[in-house]
């Protein structure tokens, strides 16, 4: 397929017939044994590596036509494909065939007075939309989840990277057809135009949720505009409090791995608290490690007093997530203020305390309403893969059906199933 | 409060406000232990048994207004309230009050090789809106439920029952006042002005849940113009599958019980399905049920051939979720038309096969997608006491977060709880 055929597409038209064609096939997808599942990705991994100089040569024109369109190097990184990153795509897909199937596991399950056995099936959402930026490797990483978990897929990748995302598909699609599979379970948007996505967020009829990954702009209008259910991270303000019943060596290791260990994932700490008490302790040693990072410091009064070379910090400072090698810090009088300051500026994403009382522990974990609560431990934990879900699509904000890391089980629902032997209600 | 100060109300400043304090009262009902909550309950029980009278009082001058208004005799049956209602929603709190707490449940725990404990604490949602019709017993009900899961909830009731409601909001909020707790825990909207409503569906920075509770006309009205997420249940166009491998005394049984038993609830049948080769061994009988109990019955053409007097089914007939004393009947091939059949047409609510075949069950469970799927038994189980849940909030027929009924678990959520030692990221 050709850009010129893709130009000349209706979006919304093109839109409709990928959720037809997603309705049909998820009957399908919905139902296969794990064993055909697994037998399509490992399908899928080969024709990726068969055709890895293809990958590669479709993706110098997008490289390209990114370098002439003056992409940041930061952007044509993440657009770039060479053999190793070829190699960790098809890598990832066979982690993910080793992973256990949730679709058909059977919970809860009891007899009741009436005689009828009631228990819980988990079963494929459906049809899942993923609206990504320009990373060809998500590109394969979501329809592999996608596929494991028993949905159909429609992927809507960045448009910088059509070319890469095309062979890829082709790829998804011709493996997925080689295990018997209808390669409809897998399509790729064919159209860069904007229109495409507006239709495609707003059409529950065919598609039963939408997973936007990329910046919060992207996220946010979508959110905004979608009349499909959509599984979305927001803002990642994470916050460290060290608590005055703080372990010294424990704060000053976690304060400074939740900063410094990277400043661009969404679990890094933005703010750090410091109680009163403990801040003349730990807050001289913290700083000179943040200086010696190149990390610049923004503090309230109170941390100036403390810390003279410490920018002033501002109300805005509390409600930004810097992604970079700025750090925002305030000194509170307790635990409570502490969890005040969280609830009212955090994100609700990720959180932690570093402190010896269990008490304290205690409070921080049932007050602070945020998608993961942690103690002693840094919040760059974050992460599907660290918390042992052996995959990520993504990680929540929301508070309704997933919240935090998403894996496989996360793009899965549930059904009651009842058995009964002639069984009828009084 | 009179009927006059409610009317002088701004009704977007009042939801603003209710909101507000919702939001600062969650904060403390969310971490309130279990024996709190009871008490609360036990205090609004009590509280509720000894305004009796008062209670009756106002809900007669609610019945004479709807009466003047010419509300139907079944409207104004579920607005009137007395002595035996009034005690049945008392021990309805109680029955509650005896329920296990979700709040605070550990699961899923394990430790991971970086050394980190990853377990998932069950929380409550936050903030619910509830939008029901005149039925002065919701009020009570879904504001315990709201109360032992540890939500703030904000009340909207059908403007015919304002009288009731007011006086029952007042014992509410009396009886959470005597246990300690903020009596903002419970608030109901105090004006009938309609773009309250409005205000209450797109406030998500205060309100984190929509249940609307009412006719398919409502909800689908809130459902389409909420910002919230909305917990909703649309159609209950539940259908019975007579498979070829019936036992015929079953397949009586059930088919009768799903659609007689009571025609207005959710879970009942509104078409049976029959394969075509046990059609003759049992439509004859069950349609002479049927009719003997005064149900009209619309079939296609094939159970014309078997039953003359039966009048003739159109395509709109699979499509209509009757909720009275009316059957569509269809004869089909087999069991994948009947999965068809159901796909197409059903509302994915409840729906049931009878059948002796353990593949047909099998395949019957796993491929109609359905909020319960069911193997010998009648649809009108589909029911929160039924099923165990100890109460029911509703039923959702949603795909995301819960879906069937819903009971305390479901106006839950999760987050990740992380436990280190100092534990850092590599």
């Amino acid at each position: 397929m050709t850009a010129n055929t893709a130009v000349a597409l209706d979006p919304s038209a093109h839109m409709d017939e990928l959720g037809m064609r997603a309705q049909v096939a998820k009957r399908e997808i919905s139902s296969a044994p794990e064993a055909t599942k697994n037998k399509a990705i490992e399908c899928i991994a080969r024709t990726i590596e068969q055709n890895a100089d293809r990958i590669m040569s479709e993706n110098v024109l997008d490289m390209a036509a990114g370098r002439q369109n003056r992409l940041t190097s930061a952007l044509l990184d993440r657009l770039f494909l060479n053999e190793p990153r070829i190699a960790a795509i098809v890598e990832g897909c066979r982690q993910v065939a080793r992973l256990q199937d949730p679709v058909g596991e059977m919970t809860a399950q009891q007899t009741r007075p009436s005689g009828i056995r009631v228990s819980k099936m988990r079963v494929p959402l459906g049809v899942i939309g993923i609206i990504y930026e320009s990373r060809p490797n998500v590109t394969v990483d979501a329809a592999i989840l996608c596929l494991k978990s028993g949905n159909a897929v429609i992927l809507r990748g960045g448009s910088e990277a059509m070319h890469s995302n095309r062979v890829l598909a082709h790829c998804l699609r011709k493996g997925i057809r080689q295990a018997g599979l209808s390669p409809d379970c897998i399509q790729l948007v064919e159209t860069t135009d904007r229109s495409a996505v507006g239709r495609m967020i707003t059409m529950p009829e065919y598609i039963d949720i939408i997973i936007p990954r990329g910046g919060k702009s992207l996220v946010a209008r979508i959110d905004q505009d979608a009349t499909v259910p959509v599984i979305k991270h927001l803002d990642g303000l994470c916050h460290v409090y060290i608590d005055d019943e703080a372990d010294i060596d424990k704060a000053l290791r976690v304060a400074y791995n939740a900063k410094a260990r990277r400043y661009g994932i969404c679990g890094a700490m933005e703010t750090l608290l410091v109680a009163e008490k403990i801040a003349p302790a730990v807050l001289p040693e913290l700083c000179r490690k943040y200086r010696e990072k190149g990390i610049e410091l923004r503090g309230c009064e109170r941390t100036r007093l403390i810390e003279q070379s410490v920018s002033e910090a501002t109300d805005e400072d509390w409600v930004t997530e810097y992604l970079d090698a700025i750090l925002s810090i305030r000194i509170v009088d307790d635990l409570a203020q502490a969890i005040d300051h969280i609830q009212t500026y955090g994100s609700h994403h990720t959180d932690a305390i570093v402190t010896e009382n269990r008490e304290h522990q205690r409070r921080f974990l049932q007050q602070v309403d945020s998608s993961s609560v942690m103690v002693n431990a840094s919040t760059q934990f974050a992460d599907g893969f660290e918390y042992g879900l052996g995959a990520e699509i993504g990680i929540s904000t929301n508070k309704l059906h997933v919240r935090g890391p998403v894996g496989l089980e996360g793009l899965t629902t549930q059904k009651y199933v009842v058995v009964g032997d002639g069984s009828i209600r009084d």
